[in-house]
């Protein structure tokens, strides 16, 4: 099966690419043929591009789907985590839960243009199974902490239930699990260590939200006498299979650190900011070459899953620390999101550029909206004044998930109806909590 | 005429309101009647808002619609103002660009939600005509500066043309003329005064961006060893009918003074940032009690026209720095886009609320994307969740502008059709410029 997306501009995200004009991409089975210009070739599927946008599908690095039902609880408060976020997950998180909210999300990143995201949650072996049935790809990491988790009630059980979430999911072309220790707070040194010691013999990824909150920084300082990127280097668990999550309170010799252990790190300006914790210095991280991507965070942090406001917020934060219009440049900003995304989870052989070979996974954005037009500078258009909404092709892998706005293969209107439900059930929980 | 728009939540924004489940407003002519619960009562057009949002149209305190047709031009550039707009505003506006693009623009407002702005730009008669056309509500403002403009040959001819503007459009119920001398930077001290004499004989508002510029402040400092705010009092042209537009470089000392002669205050966090200045000192503003509205600035710096994106960025970025969740919380940001904007433009006795007696400014928010639901907290996803495309009812002075996103009075397609063709002479134009 082949499809071609024609009639429109082509940013392929390819190193020193430009935006192509009347531009059109071929798939052919589950990668990208060829991209080019002028009259389109034939193929089994022809998708008019309407003279909008085409790149690759965007790569959300850290996100945790399932918290979907719990947007919009408890927002601006503090120490939200503690007091309210991690009694009520005790309380209401099932297996259920988790492969019902996922799947909601899953339908918001198919209508956001996200086509990789990176999870981090518990029982993700329904996150994976939801990630199967939506069609998208993701790096799915079940969560080791050192108290009860709603799936596993043993401390750090979660490594084992990583463990068979490997077992189960290995080699499956869209999902890849991982092992998703917590945070250096919630999991100690053993468990970290042994977290690596599982990654690397199952080869499989690690994530880690680390140097995010300022009790974390505080504590590790103490003890340690080191910022919590040195301590984590210290123990060994650096290396070229982590994702670290946040790296809001790091410095140049944290950043020499995770350069030199090929560690990618994932971005959050809308959950760092919004919870009180500031503004990571990702301008520093980008001139370090870091391998960096964009996230969202969960919902109840970044609230929506696309990408298009956490770019906005990216270049408004960084340019308005610097002073300088100049830094991250609309062009820089989508790189972030599609290449730099792919970086971030070591996955750049395969996604992140629409270059034959690479995995066919596209989107275009319409830009036929009012704040879109007249379109000067596809870049700027992307990340300045586009919104999910104006997303209207999902493809991951050659597969169209969402033409037209419509995702034929799920039903959005009856997965809508049981989210009300839940989120009946859990604003009832939370009066209790 | 009544209409009553039933079945949401109802942010009246009253003064020490909450949000309404189940509410109705009842609007009779061009005012709100009642605002209650329960069973609506019936009106000669019922509205059923499906379970959205329902709030006060929102204001945007800052803007320069006519520049609608230039987003996207030159972003990320150093001193765009002067090395690529001043230069292309002297070749390319006419009345008739003016008109269209303000007419692009307000489709853009009505669509987002906007249903009051404050405009700044040149042949504002176009400007007026074009609003009154559209049924928005508008201040707008004819621009004083100290070169040749693309309205006026004359330095600082834009005063005379704001004469006669005011004598147009006096005692129009939704257009309210004004002046707008540009900048301390742009305007000399005699004009500056001219202009607050002028305001004060024809009893109209002001409008000035202050204390936005670097290059200002220095220049300020040197020549009287005080803050752009400081001057502008002590040369007298601080009064209850001005409006401040940005106010970045600013200190309590200068809030003092804003608060002391009742001036409104523009805050515009995406421009500010994107433009390299900074972060205005919004939350110190706000404690001192100022007439705080928001605004996006033109479409050349904040790029989209409707408030959801500003919402968001002065939600990140004053948390962000002052490193607290609590800052700004959901419910403080939507008032400033509604309360807070009518009396930064000193209308809040007459729009910003849903209030028995005031002008019947409505919008609807739907609920039903994936992003907003389930809907734990309406406040919360106005501001981080909401996007311009969820708007699906717009009402001005008891007007329906806009019901399920159609605009019937307006043709979106023609005029959209005129503005890639506008927008295609203004690339060639850049080419040469």
């Amino acid at each position: 099966m082949s499809v071609c997306i024609h009639n429109g501009w082509v940013l392929s995200m390819a190193p020193g690419s430009e935006a192509i004009a009347d531009g059109f991409v071929v798939i052919e089975s589950d990668r990208v043929e060829r991209v080019g210009t002028g009259a389109p070739p034939p193929a089994d599927t022809m998708i008019d591009a309407g003279g909008g946008i085409v790149l690759p599908g965007m790569v959300n690095t850290h996100t945790h789907l399932a918290m979907a039902l719990f947007r919009s609880l408890a927002d601006d408060r503090a120490d939200r985590l503690r007091r309210v976020l991690f009694p009520l997950e005790s309380r209401v998180v099932d297996a259920d839960l988790v492969y019902h909210a996922t799947l909601h999300a899953l339908i918001e990143l198919i209508e956001g243009g996200v086509t990789t995201f990176a999870d981090m949650y518990y029982f993700e072996e329904e996150s994976a199974r939801a990630t199967r049935e939506a069609g998208l790809r993701g790096v799915v990491g079940e969560t080791v902490v050192n108290f009860a988790a709603p799936d596993e009630p043993e401390p750090h059980g979660g490594l084992d239930r990583a463990r068979r979430l490997v077992a189960a999911y290995r080699g499956d072309p869209l999902v890849t699990p991982a092992i998703a220790p917590h945070a250096p707070y919630t999991v100690d040194d053993a468990h970290l260590r042994a977290c690596v010691a599982a990654s690397e013999e199952l080869d499989v990824p690690m994530m880690l939200h680390l140097a995010e909150m300022p009790f974390e920084v505080e504590a590790i300082q103490k003890a340690y006498g080191v910022s919590p990127v040195r301590r984590m280097h210290d123990i060994g668990v650096l290396n070229r299979r982590l994702t670290a999550v946040h790296c809001v309170f790091t410095d140049e010799a944290d950043h020499r650190l995770l350069s030199e252990h090929d560690v990618g790190v994932a971005h959050n300006p809308i959950a760092n900011a919004k919870g009180g914790k500031g503004f990571a210095p990702a301008k520093a991280m980008a001139d370090a070459d870091l391998r960096l991507g964009l996230a969202t965070d969960g919902p109840m942090s970044g609230n929506r899953l696309d990408l298009f406001p956490a770019m906005r917020a990216a270049a408004y934060i960084h340019k308005g620390i610097a002073q300088d219009a100049t830094v991250f440049p609309a062009k820089e900003i989508v790189h972030l999101a599609t290449m730099g995304g792919a970086r971030a989870l070591h996955m750049e052989e395969r996604i992140g550029s629409l270059e034959p070979g690479k995995q066919a996974d596209v989107i275009v954005i319409a830009t036929d909206s009012v704040a879109m037009q007249p379109l000067h500078d596809p870049w700027s258009a992307v990340v300045y004044a586009a919104t999910a909404g104006d997303v209207n092709t999902t493809i991951v892998a050659g597969r169209v998930l969402m033409q037209d706005r419509r995702i034929p293969h799920l039903d959005r209107g009856a997965i809508m109806a049981r989210s009300r439900e839940i989120g009946a059930r859990i604003r009832e929980t939370l009066g209790e909590v």
